[in-house]
Formats: C-alpha cells, structure tokens, sequence
C-alpha cells in the first residue's frame, strides 16, 4: 500500500496483505497499519487497485472498514475484489468502480488513467496520475512479454505517449531486479506444457497458483490439442476459473472443463487435473495427494506431476517434501529446477532498463520487492542517468516529499505491519511472537502450588505438567523430583509477609535451572501459586 | 551414514548429522538409529570417514559410544574429528586412524583404498572397497573441478586404475544432480574475489562455511596480492583457520592473518574480515554485524559484504534477512545472486556421468541428496545404460541384498532419524515434535481449579494465566470470563463421584470452545485440578 498527497487529497494506491513468515507463528497475514489514513479518512479521494493479487488486495476490507472512498479497478480485478469483499458482510455503502484502462478519472488535486501491463493474472494495470507538479506513474506489478498467454502484453505505446511531456516520479516493480536480462515469456511455458502432455502415457496433473488464469488457459490449450479433458481440484482454482469462463478471461470448448466424477469414467491418458498447492500449502489438494491421503485422487504409476510455479521463498522446504513425496508415490514429476514449466510474472533487469528508458522520470522510487531488491533497482537506475539525489529506497512510513526540484524524506509515520490473527491484531511491539518461538524452542512447564493464606505453609503436594518438553515415560521421575523441589523451596520460606509476584519469579527461575541441568533444555515454566 | 555387509563383517561409511529443518523446533540435530549396527557391534570392523563436513563426521560421538570399532580417515578428517571428540570426554579407547590415499586397510572379507576428490574441504576422499563378490567405490561427496583452490583434484587416473577389473557397485553422490552442465571450477571465485578485494574503496568482510578452507585461501591470497591483512571473526573459523594453518592445509605469508586489535590500528582499505555467518545464522558473526550489535565490528559507509556461499534449503530467509539489513546499514553486499562469488561443492549431471561413464558399475546406488535428486541421479545412470532392475533408489533403513547378477531390497531396518535435543533422544514416532508446533501457533492457556476432596466444591476462584497467546492488556477481562466459566462449569458438576482425568478433558474442551468462540484462535489448554 502506498498513499500519494497533494493540496490535501489523497489517493491510496493497492492495499495486499503480507504472507507470514517462519518466525510469524499462528499469524493469518499481516497488513499496513492505517493510522495516518485514520486520521484524515475524509481526504482520500480514491483507492486505486492494480490488480487483484492477495498482496495487493487483500488488505482492502481492512481499509474499507475504515476509509470508505471509492475503489477503482479492472473488471477482472473488480471482480475478485467483490468476491472477497462478500466475505466481510460487515462492509456497507462500499463504492466499487470498474474503470477501463485510458480513461481519466478526476479525484481532487490528482487525475488517473490506468494502462495495461502485463504480469501473472489477466488485467493487470500501470496507472499514470496527474499531479498538480507533474505526472506519476506506478507500473504495478509487470514484464514484458511479447507473447503473453492471455495477449494482454505491456502497453509501451500508451507508456510513451503519457510520458512524452515529461514525468515527475516513476514507481517501479522491483521483485525480480536481482536478475540480469529478461524474463522468459509464457510462450515457452505453454510449449513446455504441450509437449509434457502430449507425450504424457499417462494422467498428467499440473498444479499452480489459483489465480494464474493464463496457466489454466495453456493447460486448457494443451488439452484440446491432445484429447484430454480437464478437472479442478481444490476450492479457490474451481472458484477463480469458473468466474474467469464466466468473464471470459478463460476461453474452453464446451465440455472439455469437467467434474472429477466425469473424469473418473475416462481413461487415465485422457485427463489433464489442475490442482493448487504448488507452494507446498499443507492443506492444499496436491500435498494431499502427495502424502496419500485425498479423498479422490491417488497417485499410480504412469502419472506425471507438474509443478508449475517457483517456489516463495521461504516455501522451498515444503514444495521440496511434496516433490519428494510424489515421487515416492512412483509419480513422475516435473518442476522448475528440472523443466521450463514456470516463468515468473516480473521483470527482470533488462525489462526495468526498458522501463526507466521509456519514461525517463526525473524522481525515481523502486516499489514491490524486499531491501535488497529496491536497492539494486536503484542502482540500476543510477545507471541509466538518474542522479543519486533522485532516487528513493523508501522503507514502510518513509513519508517522501517531493517539488519539482528537490526530493527528500522529510518524515516518518506508523505504518506497520499488523499481525492478525483471529480477531486480534499486534504490532511489531507484541511479545506474543517472541513467546510462541520460545515455546516451540523447548514447551511449557506449568508448576502449581498452594499454600495457606495464614501461614504460608505449602498445602498439599505443587503439581507439575508439561507440554512439548518431554516424552511421558521421561517425565514421571523428573517431574517428582521438581515438585519435591518446588515443596522444599516453599517450605523454606517461612512465615515471612509474602509478596507473591517476587515468590512466583524466584520459583520459575530455580525450577528452570533444575530442569536445565537435568535435560539441558529450558522450558518455559509457568507457575501459578494459589493461596486458600 | 551407511553400511557394507558381507561374510558376517560390516563396515560403516560416514557417520553424520543432519541439521533440523523448520518443522522440527528445538531439535538440535538427528543422528541415525542404529540399532543395527548395536545388535552386531563385535562384527563392525572400521568405520570410514570420506571428508571432515559436519553431515559426515557430526554422529561419530554417538556411534563410537556404542560402537568402539577403528575410524579410518585422511589427515585433515583426522584432525576435525579429534577436535569433535575431545568435546566428548566420555569417548575412551577410541582408536583413531589417518589413512593415505591409495593404501590398502585388510578389514576382514572387504579391504578398503582411499582415493582423492575434490571437495568443498580440503582431503576429501572417495573409498574403493574391495569385496567377494567385487569392487564397491563410494564417491564420497565430489565434483570435478581441473582448477581447484585447494590443488586437489578428483582422482581419475586411480578411479579408472581401480575400475579396470569391472566393479560391482557404485555408490555416488546425487546432492546436485537436478543441475544441468558443469558446476564451475573455484577459479572463477577466486577471480572474482580478487577483482572485489582490489576495487573496493573501504574494508571487504566475506562471509563464509567455517569449513570452507579453500574460500580462506583465495581470500589470503586476494589480500596478498592488493596489500591487506586479513582477520578471522567467529570461534568456529578461528578453529578451523588455526588448525589449517598448523597442518599446512593453508599458507599465507607471516603477519598476514593479524588479530581484531591489530586490524583496528589499519585505515580501513587494508582490511579484509573473515567471518561465519553465510547462512544468516541467528547468533553468528555476521548477523550480529547485520543487526549492529556485534562487540567489534560496526558497518560503515564504504564497507563491502561478500556473502561467499549459497542457501542451504530452508535457510534462505535468514540469509535474505541478513542482506537487508547490512544493506539498511549502508555497506554493499555481493552474493551468489548477483556475482559470482560461489561455486558449490557437489557435481552437476555431466560431472555425475563422467562418473559413471569412468566406472560403469553392474549396480548403482545413487546416496547423500533428498528423494528427488536420488530419482534424478538414478534416471542418469538409466540414460547412461544403467539398467532400471539395477538401480536401486534406497532410503534410511533399505536393506539392499547384492549378488553377482542379482539384487534386491530385502528387508528395512530401524535407522532413524532420532533427534537429539538437549540430554534426549526421541524418534519419528515422539508427539513433542507436534506439540512444540502447536504451542507456536497459538500459545498456551493453563487453567488451575481447586475442588474439596470430600464435597467435590470449588474452593476459590480458578486461576488463568497464558503465555504466547494474548496481548496482557487483552486478556484481563477474558480470563475474568473464562474463570467464571470454569467455576460455574466446576459447581454444575454436584458432589458425583468423580472420574478426575474426564473432568479435565471436558474442562479443556469447554474452555478451548469458549476462546474459540471469543478469539477465533486455538491455544493449547493445560487444565490442573487439586483436590484439598
């Protein structure tokens, strides 16, 4: 999510959320923190979506919630946006617009106009934003590919004429600026698929992300070339591609889109299955498959698996057991190491050269991408003439002024992220994260004592549990020995006025380093100590 | 770790751990059951060691304590183990042996000859065992590199030597047989780290694997040749750096590697730092620099980073993590992605047929690489007229039967893995494992109750604490809820007999549905209830 001001409006630009990682345990997502936009709700004029990817916008009914200003889009996007919005029945007087690409839109002290581009879901839009100092434009997320699989290339014809006055900023996508030269185009992708299923003796299986609708399209290709029929499995393909047929953004002969009860009468070299989990998703309809335990489909000898993806970094793991697990299943699979069944949806640093050469902007700011990436972006366009002074590695909250002579980050303000999880959001402040790691590190001791409130005296015998710290047949002795511990520790307190807080901490502390010489392990330990 | 049976005698090759992948928290690492070689340890004749990596040498003290038979291995091996095993004052009567390439060990129906490859650590070897029924090579983990830092070379010529008589089984490497081509020679890195070292303005740090011997090498020598002293950060690589040049594994002029404090008093263009830390390891030399809170070393404008090494799976989050943010603290950071600064140590698929082209084996085992990449090798051995009955893809505890012109897989015995965390040992079969997840995912609620022994009444309020689950300034008025619901739940229970294991599962189970329904989360639930 970025936010672009002028004369006092605002118009907010995506709104994704971000995937957690391995050390975000129990998080669902986490998205921006709004606060600023919060402040100033009735200035923002609009919230303009590039496409409809998760990250860019599955923050929406998180912002809408609050902010309630108009939303523009493609129509594929608008229609994915309505979908998730249908989930939030919470969400009122929302105000969705689709808007064609080339036609402007007024929104304050900004108009906009979006341009296609292309990238790894159909209508994907650049938006070019006229400002009171200049034009802006923010290429969402794109490559360049002259031979797209949905046709939808990267209009640089549109790109040239908005840019031939002059831009002030440029906005670009720098996931893949780490790679030198260009991209491959789908084109190969879809070759790679015809010729695996054309060869294929018997069912080929190919699993990618839900919403990449051209992919589906190549398998669709494929098929009808060789004879197959297709099945979906997994509830967010079936959902994406039924609503891309209705749109048309998926074109399919009658009947070649089947169910899985229609493909199981056919023989097996006559299915094509397109399936999710290509990042290793543990619930996912291929991880299931892979592990032997779908509902519907089994793996036999003579299927062939096509990963067609590359993994999300920090899924290498996950996708790389999958892999191995269908293979150990006797299936014959096939994944972007070893075949060119996956090109990615950015471009690469030929592409961004391409870029900054056609629009020649005065500032520059790298957009979509980790530290790492922005920074080579810059560098690249420090390159191509952009002086350092005018190029802008922004990290969340970086609030950057620009006139038409002079840039310079003047400020920084809240912006995230937010963990949810469940109904409950944290910020990057939260012990909760720190706690979990802790817990998964070693588990949880929980020591429970009671002592008579007069006193003081220990009642009864302190009892001791565990979780995730010690195998039963292990904890027998060793949790004997910590209670008598613990039992001699209160006894030796005497009748002493108590402050119980100090009693709690000391007890926790001698109980750790007990269980740590014994086990050379450290558990969190938990005590409760009740006073009847 | 594997072993050879034959005529009642067993040797055992390679005794390694393996580190915890992401799923596995707390573990510190796995050895391999045996309890095989356990119920057999007088027939165990040597146990050989091919090179000094830690995923070949890192359960030796769990092995040897078991088993006491001879470990055969070459100087540097030799040396790292010692190192390992003085850690293990509990070893005695370990008989450690160096062996040279090229002599002969008699170890009862087999004898053993080891022979150079080149490796990613000085002195690996390959092992020619020679047995009834015919020569077994293991490859030990190698590639071919003509122009290796270390100046040693794969063996051919011995290969070819010992191959002459026809051999019966090839056992090789398969870590990287999904690359296409070549791997490229050291050469090219040690190119590109002298043309890194002799441009850089400020001080130069490359991080890389402890072990990696020859990477310090090229180092030295870059630093030799434009005028620096190096200086080693990180106990382990001090070891290791230390010990290589004591053993002649490593040379550098005098006065070259000069300590932290004397590196201090140079301007900083006549510095070169070594340091751990390649794979973003969390308490490593080059994370705390990453972090800004290392002891010594603070980055300055002007500071170049090499990370000399590329991800090991799993790792790649930390690792990009690491960039970041001596990217955020202004150095320029090189690594794989972007330059040329690694090679690895494994051989890619024309290296691999090379192999089996010199030794062309009846039988083929291809070892040491995940499921896939065993398939994959396999799949080049069969294009390389390898027939598929004579391939055999094996996993942990396979037992593969081999005679002259048969073999088979005839049985599976326990081989592990048994992870070892702290004093313990559990194996697959542990719910720690499962548990320590699931307290990362939600945290823990413990809820203590006290009812009176002979009315079964509750006796004061139950207590709620939490770790890892709820923001404290969240949870006060919850808890309140939830200990209300337990103390009405406790009263409704009337003064039956009471089953107390039953009253806590239903305890449970009623307070989990209770946080569900309020949070949407599922911590964990430790109930205690004390009789008085």
């Amino acid at each position: 999510m970025m936010a672009l001001e002028c004369d006092g409006d605002i118009i907010v630009i995506d709104a994704g959320v971000m995937f957690p990682e391995q050390d975000m345990p129990g998080v669902d997502y986490a998205i921006s923190d709004i606060s600023y936009l919060k402040e100033n709700p009735e200035r923002v004029r609009a919230i303009l979506i590039t496409h409809g990817h998760e990250d860019h916008i599955g923050g929406l009914p998180f912002l809408l919630a609050e902010i309630n200003a108009p939303v523009y889009s493609s129509r594929l996007t608008n229609g994915l946006i309505s979908v998730k919005l249908n989930e939030h029945r919470n969400l009122t007087g929302v105000q969705l617009n689709v808007i064609d690409p080339y036609s402007k839109i007024d929104l304050g002290a900004f108009s906009a106009e979006f341009f296609p581009v292309c990238h790894s879901i159909p209508d994907a839009m650049g938006i070019a934003i006229d400002t009171p100092l200049g034009l802006v434009i923010h290429t969402g997320d794109f490559k360049i590919d002259h031979t797209p699989a949905d046709g939808q290339p990267t209009d640089f014809s549109a790109l040239s004429r908005l840019a031939a006055d002059g831009v002030l900023l440029l906005l670009s996508d720098s996931t893949y600026a780490e790679l030198e030269g260009y991209t491959e185009s789908e084109h190969v992708v879809g070759e790679a698929l015809d010729h695996i299923i054309a060869e294929a003796q018997g069912r080929v299986m190919v699993a990618t992300f839900a919403s990449l609708i051209s992919r589906v399209q190549q398998v669709i290709n494929a098929a009808v070339r060789h004879g197959r029929k297709v099945t979906i499995v997994g509830r967010s393909m079936q959902n994406n591609v039924s609503m891309a047929l209705d749109m048309g953004y998926l074109t399919a002969p009658p009947d070649i889109v089947i169910s899985m009860a229609q493909a199981r009468e056919l023989p097996l070299d006559k299915i094509v299955i397109m399936a999710t989990g290509s990042q290793g998703e543990p619930t996912s309809a291929l991880v299931r498959i892979a592990n032997g335990d779908h509902r519907d489909i089994e793996i036999v000898p003579g299927d062939t698996v096509v990963i067609s993806a590359s993994p999300i970094p920090g899924n290498e793991t996950l996708i790389s057991r999958t892999i191995d697990n269908l293979q150990r299943q006797s299936a014959r699979v096939l994944y972007s190491r070893v075949a060119k069944v996956h090109v990615h949806g950015h471009a690469s640093q030929e592409e961004l050269k391409m870029m900054l050469s056609v629009v020649r902007p005065r500032y520059f700011v790298p957009v979509h991408g980790e530290y790492r990436h922005l920074i080579m972006h810059a560098s690249i366009a420090r390159s191509m003439g952009i002086p350092e002074s005018n190029a802008f590695v922004l990290e969340d909250g970086d609030v950057l002024e620009l006139t038409r002579d002079h840039g310079e980050v003047v400020d920084k303000v809240r912006a995230g992220p937010l963990f949810v999880d469940g109904h409950h959001f944290w910020n990057m402040d939260s012990t909760i994260l720190k706690e979990r790691i802790r817990l998964a590190r070693e588990g949880v001791v929980t020591v429970v004592a009671t002592l008579d409130s007069r006193t003081h005296a220990p009642v009864g015998r302190p009892y001791v549990i565990s979780y995730g710290f010690i195998e039963l047949d292990e904890s027998q002795d060793l949790f004997q020995k910590t209670s008598n511990n613990v039992a001699s520790y209160l006894e030796d307190l005497g009748q002493h006025e108590l402050d119980l807080e100090e009693v709690k901490s000391r007890l926790s502390k001698s109980v750790a380093d007990f269980l740590y010489n014994e086990t050379r392990r450290r558990p969190t330990v938990l005590t409760v100590i009740e006073q009847i």
